[in-house]
């Protein structure tokens, strides 16, 4: 189905909104309250483009909560159940944040950016609310606000190419998830490697809403020569390369194991974090449903509007929440949320979209590997 | 500019949604992470039935905070600043909601359903965060979480002749803002006397999700006599009517004064609620900006899709929010964001679109008077 969306003040417009629309964005999506592009019509050539190239998205909806102020640390360890450590300057780390009941409700990066000034880069819920009712209520001694910070993220295996004459040679050590401030032309920006790819890149937070053609422009020049172009978070590649993306794998009474964010959970620590009772029960008994990786016949699918049901010997045990078709996997490929009993890897499952059934399987996760090479055939698949 | 929405799993799907389809709808927005209809296309036919006859729209968009337990009517009490002395079961409240700085961060109806059962139905941001951060660390003994429940609005002069044969003569007894728990069909709603118009209606509060084309083929086949048709909260109207829309017409940091929310406060309550300090404060120095209504020249114009900068004497004083043209008025209408130096009605104002100049003039609310009628010409301006 298409549809229009209305255009109005009501959501927020990014700092490159008009270098997006001369650049010829087709579909946008609403991402904390901010127009987000989706599309640029051409989702073969914007996968090509991540996958061998290199290509620019404006995602300044991925808003920043910034919490300042002498209890700014505190804060941070209580928000979150993973065990933060040393918390350097530089260093970005990526931080599950629950509710007190257990439910995740964001997924954001952290980045310390001064001793007492921290930045939540989030995913589509409104965290500041969060934060701000929290610390108040807490009694944290902390200021929280929504800085002027708009990333532009520059992925795909040539974006180390670009960024270099830009920003020079010192990027080279720069390691995953770090960043550093810094300028370009004297555009206030902070640069981090990290990026919603498994493809390599960088985010430049751009520090001035003013200046946000001009930063969008001169990434664009200097790009030129590798053949860059306009994209956006990408919808099959983190399919294949399995990024988690919040409300459209998991529910709000979701939890971060479901989520299979394990790794990430240190229910050992001994200070107090939100979520510590809650996530200990779930830990001794076990989540309700799990966050599986599938694959499934047929003819390559356009993504799925709404979710599928999913049925193992006709009763009803899950659904797909996000599913495509992978050029690299040369498969329709998905996540699922599937009751606890049926995670099995190996699980053969009976997906309904309404008009056809298609047998699946449990795969593991990812579900292609980080470096896998595009087929050298051509296919002339649609991929909207 | 005409942009697509990107449809899929993220954004969540009203029990509606089926039927908005099947009847047409052409441009969405989002609204507490879900699709909410805003147009079917003939903004002129929508425009008109509203103020004429009868509509109906899915405001499903509009959901609810459901809070229960012990504590319940002590966190309402603390969650605004309004005081809402009786409470009882059946009426309805408008109540802003501050945070503890003085920052308007929603304006719900607030519903007592059973004696410890209350919905907030809410407006744009994720109010369920704020209240579980604020009851957890507050140390409120209650649960707080979305119930199943949707909104469908039957609204316009003709509202009421749609909803008898459905319902019986008792909601003639229905005053403004009230509502009782009631069925259709053994479909189970909330039926409440209320809606985002000035052109009387209802709201009917679906309370089971499966049934949501039922209920929106029933008021349809009751509605034919009456020449219902769908539409959605309208924009042109509630402009003329003064209804406020967070996010379009306030800021992030915007209060409760500058949004024309004085009579909701009762900052003398002995009582604490959130933001009782910052708001004291607020009424003894007074807001930054107000929002204003303005009228300004010029052949009728389209939505704005940004806020137009507002000049006095070449000075930047404000910004258009939302405009458009108004069919009763027969002027450009909208609400702007001034500072307070120049609130003053008839303040003359240099509003600026980026192409255009136009002379603008501030107004006092309402723009429009309640029961004024369409102007007997016909009209064939464009009101996308």
């Amino acid at each position: 189905m298409a549809f229009n969306i209305a255009i109005g003040p009501r959501e927020r417009k990014s700092p490159f909104y008009d270098c997006t629309v001369e650049d010829g964005v087709t579909h946008f999506t609403v991402y904390n309250h901010m127009y987000m592009p989706v599309s640029y019509g051409d989702p073969e050539a914007e996968y090509r483009r991540l996958i061998q190239g290199v290509t620019m998205w404006d995602v300044a909806a991925e808003r920043q909560v910034e919490i300042t102020g002498p209890d700014a640390e505190r804060l941070i360890r209580y928000l979150t159940p993973r065990d933060l450590k040393d918390l350097p300057i530089g260093q970005g780390y990526y931080v599950p944040i629950c509710d007190h009941d257990g439910n995740l409700i964001n997924d954001p990066l952290l980045l310390r950016i001064e001793e007492q000034r921290f930045w939540l880069s989030i995913a589509d819920t409104d965290v500041l609310l969060w934060v701000r009712g929290v610390a108040f209520e807490g009694g944290f001694d902390v200021e929280a606000c929504e800085p002027d910070v708009s990333p532009l993220a520059v992925q795909g295996p040539l974006s180390h190419d670009v960024m270099i004459p830009l920003f020079g040679e010192w990027i080279n050590e720069l390691k995953h998830f770090c960043f550093r401030e810094t300028e370009l032309d004297g555009i206030p920006v902070v640069l981090q490697r990290s990026g919603w790819s498994k493809q390599g890149g960088y985010e430049l937070y751009l520090r001035d809403s003013d200046r946000g053609s001009e930063l969008w422009n001169k990434v664009k020049a200097a790009g030129q020569p590798f053949g860059i172009g306009p994209g956006a978070p990408n919808y099959i590649e983190r399919l294949e390369s399995s990024l988690l993306s919040i409300g459209a794998d998991t529910l709000w009474d979701s939890d971060p194991y479901e989520a299979g964010l394990d790794k990430m959970l240190n229910l050992d620590r001994e200070d107090d974090f939100i979520g510590k009772a809650a996530l200990r029960a779930l830990a001794s008994s076990g989540s309700r449903r799990k966050l599986v990786a599938i694959v499934f016949e047929g003819d390559p699918i356009e993504p799925n509007e709404h979710p599928w049901p999913i049925f193992i010997d006709r009763n009803r045990v899950g659904s797909v929440r996000s599913a495509g078709y992978s050029p690299r996997r040369k498969s329709n490929i998905g996540f699922a949320l599937i009751d606890r009993a049926h995670q099995d890897e190996g699980t053969m499952l009976d997906i309904r979209n309404g008009q056809q059934s298609f047998l699946g399987e449990i795969v593991k996760f990812p579900i292609v590997e980080p470096g896998t090479p595009l087929p050298d055939d051509d296919w002339d698949i649609e991929l909207i």
